[in-house]
């Protein structure tokens, strides 16, 4: 493959020229006349979700460096310039430059925004990365948002969710009937299809109380490190695994189109790799705070609990059904899915083997 | 924790600064004498191997793209500036000003070299970044490195390597004594304590013939995409896996310290971004395309094999033996693989439960 081709299919293509002998004196042209820009970037998060919500601030930060100091981007929390759902227009309308939010927000609007950020059975983390910059992903992701008037960028990740808080043990499917479970976009539609009874919007603080009241049997939070400071132990003891509507959980910088065209191309360059250095950190972040937040959560007595083959295998069909559904009617979706799902296929086999046999081997030790 | 904590854990130690309102000034007073740089990169990877070489021209295209042009790295292939295994000592001289390459090719220097590429049953790809960037390995290691004069950057990786290539197969334990192989580092002292013959510095170039002329009934190279174009599958059916001694494989650049002082602050932050965005799209161009090479290589012929349970328990259990003797004698190998395997237990018992769990069943599906 030639470096040109290199480059594109690496997902340069925003600030990518021809060749490299032309690069310093193009670049070096603008130099005199760089600007300092100043923008606020919404972030659909509260601080209190610290790995998330750093990641705006990292890239910020970053952006400073690269920009000797002329290009600032400050970020506020949810709430602050916009709801936590209301980064997407926000930044569609340039009421704000850029945002940091999670795609799945906007399920509402358009389901095809949910394969931005995860969807029940789809890829895991290294699977969306390689999809989108080496299997077409991210180019399709960006022509759906062109129509927000929005440039994408991948903005972080969780890996693998759990499975959700219950104040009661499911040991099959039969125990799903009549659940009162409090979960957003596709997962919602799954538990409801196989009869849970679903909260979609309930709003983070009323969760605990709802648990304590009885309005609530289950709730989908993120991962032990975030939900360890919820405190959802003591009212509901079962942490049930995987969190199979989350194998992987990405979040994603907005950035308006306008504003966008008019960063020189220097700074351009600083916001594709800030975002995509905030990308790998926060996984790495999860990665690392997780497995001590899991180990302090067992100390508290919360009980770990694997989803029961049958709901498993029930909430797989279900899910298969509503894509080609979905797909049927929503072009946007189909096509995007279609790539996502094709390459699932091929990588799925590749995975169990070098990578999945050797993991299965050392987690056979413990 | 506080944004100064997270930012040092997240290992911007070395650009970063105090408060972001200090930031815009004191980097604007450095920029009306920002110098034109020109940097020579030795890489220890021929153009061939064209995922890993070619992530230093990304290197080099985007630290152009974001010093405006003046901020210059050449890369040279593989022996234009250094033997593949010569640019750890290119750089601590100051022959060149930097390199890439993949640091366990210092093993016989020192066996702590290996712990920033690869060791038997170590760290898988996720695990290794979060480590380093939140778990104190990258500080350790740039300890280590310290002695060679040598700050190292993250670089690349390939995920979880292939277990080689065997002219026969190896039904157990016994079929590898007297067995003929081609590895190096830590992996040619388990196979050699189990009873092969091992070769551990065989060029690419001689491993075709000698399989051919019967000198070796086995060989490891690296994964499925990069393997195919050696052709080895004509000389050698069976495809083992999992590539056991190598979980993940992590390339490393190496910047001369002297060097390095010497630069503006922006263009430290250029180095550091850009090669973080190389680590994770390194990974990701590998996750993308071993799983089409693989399913050619199939149609070629190659019969895929799995590692017998005797084999990988034995290699194991050797691995273990030789990384107590290791730390016994070496007090660089023992300070930095204690904080790597203390990482791993905690992290492989998270591992198990959402992300293998899902990845187990979406692989059991197929």
């Amino acid at each position: 493959m030639k470096r040109r081709e290199f480059m594109k299919k690496a997902g340069f293509g925003l600030t990518a020229v021809a060749s490299a002998s032309i690069v310093p004196s193009a670049l070096r042209s603008q130099e005199t006349s760089l600007p300092n820009i100043k923008w606020r970037l919404a972030s659909s998060f509260p601080k209190s979700l610290e790995i998330i919500y750093n990641g705006a601030e990292v890239l910020s930060r970053r952006i400073l460096e690269l920009t000797g100091g002329r290009f600032e981007i400050k970020a506020f929390p949810a709430g602050e310039l916009a709801p936590p759902n209301g980064v997407l227009d926000a930044v569609e309308k340039s009421t704000v430059e850029c945002g940091h939010t999670c795609s799945y927000y906007y399920h509402g609007k358009n389901k095809a925004f949910s394969l931005d950020t995860a969807i029940p059975f789809g890829l895991n983390a290294r699977q969306m990365n390689a999809w989108c910059y080496y299997g077409g992903g991210l180019a399709l992701s960006r022509e759906f948002f062109a129509k927000y008037n929005i440039i994408n960028f991948p903005g972080g990740n969780t890996g693998t969710q759990m499975g959700g808080w219950f104040s009661k043990e499911i040991n099959g499917l039969n125990d799903i009937k009549g659940l009162k479970i409090r979960i957003p976009g596709f997962g919602a539609e799954i538990f409801s299809s196989l009869g849970a009874i679903v909260q979609r919007d309930m709003a983070s603080a009323d969760i605990y109380p709802a648990f304590a009241g009885g309005a609530l049997d289950a709730a989908e939070l993120v991962g032990p490190y975030d939900d360890e400071k919820q405190g959802l132990y003591k009212v509901a003891q079962f942490y049930y695994y995987p969190g199979w509507w989350e194998p992987e959980g990405r979040m994603a910088f907005y950035v308006n189109k306008g504003q966008w065209e008019q960063l020189p191309a220097s700074y351009k360059a600083a916001f594709e790799a800030a975002s995509a250095e905030v990308d790998a950190l926060m996984l790495a972040n999860y990665d690392a705070w997780n497995p001590s937040a899991i180990q302090r959560l067992v100390q508290k007595g919360v009980k770990l609990r694997r989803y029961p083959d049958d709901v498993m295998k029930a909430a797989y069909n279900t899910a298969q059904k509503i894509y080609t559904a979905e797909s049927s009617k929503n072009p946007d979706f189909r096509k995007i899915f279609d790539s996502m799902h094709g390459f699932q296929r091929t990588s799925d086999i590749w995975n169990k083997m070098a990578e999945n046999t050797l993991a299965n081997f050392m987690q056979s030790l413990m």
